[in-house]
């Protein structure tokens, strides 16, 4: 099967739009003034279920046929991807299974459940997710949405740079996280058709930089067992994913840790917007090649907003300020 | 002289418009659903410096003629007026002096220092700050500009209102906090003309309730050392602000500290925005008012979003959520 083409990109819009918000784009002066260029904020913070999640699942769960749908759909993901998916399945009025580890934050399973999804508990490991699911699978015979690798969801995903190319024009480039690629993907797709001159950019924590080594090495590198705080952009990129990728992104910029805390702190308190670090990723990447943006229009997708506002990392960093 | 007509709120929004932002006006179902409510938030957190105060700062900035401005302008805070002082200072190009105690935090201290102003250290109590700014005064000879008892200050604040009713039709009530007085007169001044069947309603920490007694006795009753969380509250009523307010305030609800710190939080994680505890009063008073406001249109100052982000309130409440 073909990566979704425009027209794809088009009929996720319209299938979602009636269901979630079109988010604003933010500007503000001291984060120009900080990276000596003009960036536009494509707020996805403020979308439905806190990402652009729902985007991809929106646009898969109501892409399926009666009989697909009929069974419900499942994923294991203690995410956002698993919160959207649940969210999409009530807005279609069909069931939700959702895989996720015991150990996996109350806020999270109460996002879930809230939601509506029935909740089916694993140990903390891959294997016992995927085993869980298949398990769930073979009984129930449930739909499984994969978060990334799905050209539904990847057209999805490409809808939020759509509303973005509509709302600002010229931009130099455009910049989204890099986890499983679907949101990258998706917005590789519409900008390189709606704006060929644009520079498409990826930002990847450095202690989970699968895409930035797959890109350089021609194939697929998985990230085993990464380590970083941005917990959305852990996973590695997808078959599917990893082409478009290849084809439509200039450069993946690796971001440590530290710059990422500090570029979600400094988000916080100069927008007054709360960005997960998978989100602030992105301005991580820009702060760190300031002389080459200069002077530039850039679109900055912050991806999601969801955070444990009971463990923010600066409390260990608050030296660093 | 008399209360600000509404005249003389256009003329004060004429006057900074070209250096303000128009904050937008911000919905959110979770929230419609938690006060059986339609709420309209203004967003005056996304303000410059962070709150409503520039408003008011820098209206009055503005309207000194060039011998009161060529002294420059001086204050005794340490709070959101400081820092809008000093920045309104900084746009007409004169002089401020801020008065604030030795053990401001540091982050309060960057702020006032970051817009061009010069603090004067004093000790941390109110005889020491009166009697600094009074030396200062006496050797220096600035204009001072006081917070909230002043009418150029209350039409500046009343623009805030000006624009959500330009805004948002129709409304049933407004509410905000009310710490001395000005963005409150400011408001009733603007709504009672521009919408006279919208009802006005203040929020109070119970902890700094001033305003709940002075309306209750008829006349100005100060806090007497008030401990709240709100650090924008704690100052009492003025003699312009309240007879403003005797006369279009319907009533003040006072709200406990857990209260404020759960709207505070509830605002995080729903909005996915930032604002500070005087903000969040407003939320908690109307959750405390449910039945009263059913199907009701409520328009919603949230007032500003300066906080510090090393020191949230919810750590030591984490059992209440």
């Amino acid at each position: 099967m073909d990566a979704p083409a425009l027209k794809n990109i088009w009929e996720a819009r319209r299938k979602i739009e009636p269901f979630i918000h079109r988010t604003p784009v933010l500007t503000c002066r001291a984060m120009d003034d900080m990276c000596g260029a003009r960036l536009f904020f494509k707020c996805e913070n403020f979308q439905k279920a806190g990402a652009f999640k729902i985007r991809g699942a929106c646009n898969t769960v109501f892409s399926l046929d009666s009989k697909e749908a009929g069974r419900g759909v499942a994923t294991h993901s203690s995410g956002n991807h698993a919160a959207a998916l649940a969210l999409a399945a009530r807005w279609r009025g069909i069931k939700a299974f959702v895989v996720m580890p015991e150990n996996t934050l109350a806020v999270k399973k109460k996002a879930v459940a809230g939601y509506g999804a029935e909740i089916i508990y694993c140990a903390p490991t891959l294997e016992s997710r995927e085993e869980t699911l298949a398990d769930l699978v073979k009984e129930r015979q449930p739909t499984v949405i994969h978060p990334y690798n799905d050209h539904r969801i990847i057209a999805g995903q490409g809808t939020a740079a759509l509303e973005l190319c509509d709302d600002v024009k010229d931009l130099d480039m455009v910049i989204t996280p890099v986890g499983g690629g679907g949101l990258l993907s998706g917005t590789a797709l519409t900008v390189s058709e709606l704006s060929p001159k644009t520079v498409i950019m990826a930002a990847e924590p450095e202690q989970a930089d699968d895409a930035f080594r797959s890109l350089q090495a021609g194939r697929i590198i998985p990230s085993v067992n990464p380590r970083t705080i941005a917990d959305g952009l852990r996973t590695s990129l997808g078959e599917l994913t990893f082409p478009i990728i290849q084809r439509y992104v200039r450069e993946i910029i690796t971001v440590p840790e530290t710059d990422i805390i500090q570029a979600m702190r400094i988000i916080w308190e100069r927008m007054k917007i709360i960005v997960e670090p998978s989100a602030a990723v992105t301005l991580g990447a820009l702060t760190a090649r300031r002389s080459d943006i200069n002077g530039k229009r850039i679109g900055v997708i912050l991806s999601g907003g969801n955070v444990d506002l009971d463990d923010l990392p600066w409390k260990a960093e608050r030296s660093t300020f």
